[in-house]
């Protein structure tokens, strides 16, 4: 096995999503990763402290859209600017993720790349850091690595990954084939999933070198290999910009999931358990956060008589309940939401509606 | 019986009260009579709006604290200013009717006075005003009249009176003696006073001629019709506002009701049936506001997704709601208040508890 080399190691943030799940505080100009949301820095910012004790900052890569990047600069002093990569227009994860590694590769050909979201929670950071370090470690074989979530619920908002046979053994941190990608699944389907012990959740944190990735990309997507590499020519020159506008323009919507991972022979999973979430949704804030003496997880200032269990999240004004139980609150500049937690995922419904009544302002 | 003479008809409006039962709407500085709650003009102003049919604006009196003086100023400019009189602080109404009653002696020593509340709601004005009519009727017989409010519930929240003999009908009116003022009851109580017919809530809604009235309070409140003489005859003088400031300082805290009505062997009722409510909660509003086709109340921008027979109150913002019943939420500018109807009376709670820890500002 090759010694740990860290300082070839870096990490690909993937900020573009326009996500509504947490409205009316994240918007379509406001998206969650850019939002102060568990703490007083932004998911993206949280996501940058959570790797820098494992790589330089200037060994970090942010990529998100054009009108997003102003934002990201502006929240990541630490990062050079010429870190944080403009996607002209979203084409799914591959393209996206193609388009970071080319910058990466400008700066080491050798590099081994951790790619990950900007807007997911992990509850037990240090943990999360250990696995990192192995996951690069097994992508220094020749894999494409894939973190796979622990499941605690049967939860059938995620597509799962499940484990094939045992490749190595690294202390405590087991490393498996893929067997299978499955799609999101029914709740009976995610109970047995559950209850298998061999299933876990797709987590989209991925670890690989730049070689095997390429490799990859011209086995099972060639074409968009080929555009990647006319983009990739040009980087740094006065060509960029109209060459990177002109092949981004003809690029197929793809996932790195369905192109490339599903695909893939060199897939191997490190099962994980370092309280990850993607908050998509407020129900699942309330679930991650301490909540306080009556279970009531509180941003911003609140006075409540007998409420419990309930998120109160109002960064600007005093909100008062009465009689409350597992109720979400979120209160902001212009808009609010009440709703049971139990249908917080309805909130999508209330920003369609939003949507085709042209109400911009408030989508 | 005389012919009525609505041209020495007065009303006295009282617009003291500094409810905190609509809060976070009405706060100490905001009281519920001085803020626009039903419509878009404020409860002082319906109150006037509502008799204007009957008796002109400057046969109004309006009794306010000090500070409210000017806001309600500024909400009547149809009522001369010198209408809009200052209580030096509150005594109860005894002193507060009495002083009024010393203002409009001034206009008209056979005046027949109108006592109404600056923030009752009355869903059927026409009624009202019918009833009004009739009232200043009896009360020119030397009556002192107080209207009774046909219950349509066992409230518990409300003092009752007891009719006693028919003393004459005006038409459809009946004109009751009245047997019984009869203290807030418990429940039981207020089941069997419901069942009885012969109970009604009591309005605080009164008529009388002032000479009836002055000869009540120089029989059973001796001392405070002496001090009330002090203050009459120095009105519009020099010293009409050092005087005021004086003998209000020793004036001992009495209400009509219990140091004259009770007392008076000349208390007549009219028992009405016009729609009435003292808005005591927001589970009142919601209960007297006609709502939408799913029984919301909204006032301001609503989005509902499987919500009924809620309140929704929010001038400024958009609220989202999903899967609510029953539901009271009321935005403002700094605060708001989420809580199911039948725990509205506990905003009592929150403010007195925003007292006890000093945040003034909310209160």
């Amino acid at each position: 096995m090759p010694r740990r080399k860290t300082d070839s190691l870096y990490a690909l943030i993937l900020a573009g999503g326009t996500g509504t799940r947490l409205w009316p505080h994240s918007r379509r100009n406001r998206p969650k990763q850019l939002l102060p949301l568990i703490s007083k820095r932004t998911m993206l910012q949280e996501t940058v402290d959570r790797i820098l004790p494992i790589l330089p900052a200037d060994h970090i890569f942010v990529v998100t859209n054009a009108s997003f990047a102003a934002m990201a600069r502006a929240q990541l002093p630490m990062v050079p600017r010429q870190n944080i990569i403009r996607e002209p227009e979203g084409h799914g994860t591959a393209p996206c993720i193609g388009l970071g590694g080319l910058h990466i590769q400008k700066r080491d050909p050798d590099a081994v790349m951790l790619s990950l979201h900007a807007d997911h929670f992990i509850a037990r950071p240090a943990d999360f850091r250990r696995v990192l370090r192995d996951a690069a470690r097994v992508a220094r074989e020749g894999y494409l690595v894939t973190l796979g979530i622990q499941p605690n619920q049967p939860e059938t908002g995620y597509g799962y990954i499940q484990r094939g046979e045992l490749v190595e053994q690294l202390g405590a941190q087991p490393v498996y084939r893929v067997a299978h990608f499955l799609e999101k699944p029914d709740e009976a389907t995610a109970l047995r999933f559950v209850a298998s012990g061999e299933h876990y959740w797709n987590s989209g944190i991925f670890a690989w070198k730049l070689t095997t990735l390429w490799e990859e990309y011209a086995r099972y997507q060639p074409k968009l290999f080929e555009q990647l590499q006319t983009i990739g020519k040009v980087l740094g020159t006065r060509r960029e910009k109209t060459t990177l506008a002109r092949v981004w323009g003809k690029i197929k919507n793809e996932t790195i999931d369905v192109g490339i991972m599903e695909k893939s022979a060199r897939v191997v999973t490190l099962p994980i358990d370092v309280g990850w979430s993607d908050v998509g949704s407020w129900a699942t804030l309330l679930d991650l956060l301490p909540g306080d003496h009556a279970r009531n997880v509180v941003v911003g200032a609140h006075l409540g008589v007998d409420t419990t269990s309930s998120l109160i999240y109002s960064p600007h004004r005093l909100i008062a309940t009465i009689g409350l139980k597992d109720v979400v609150v979120v209160d902001t500049e212009d808009a609010l939401l009440v709703c049971p937690k139990d249908r917080a995922q309805e909130v999508k419904q209330i920003v369609e509606t939003l949507k085709r009544a042209r109400k911009q302002k408030y989508v």
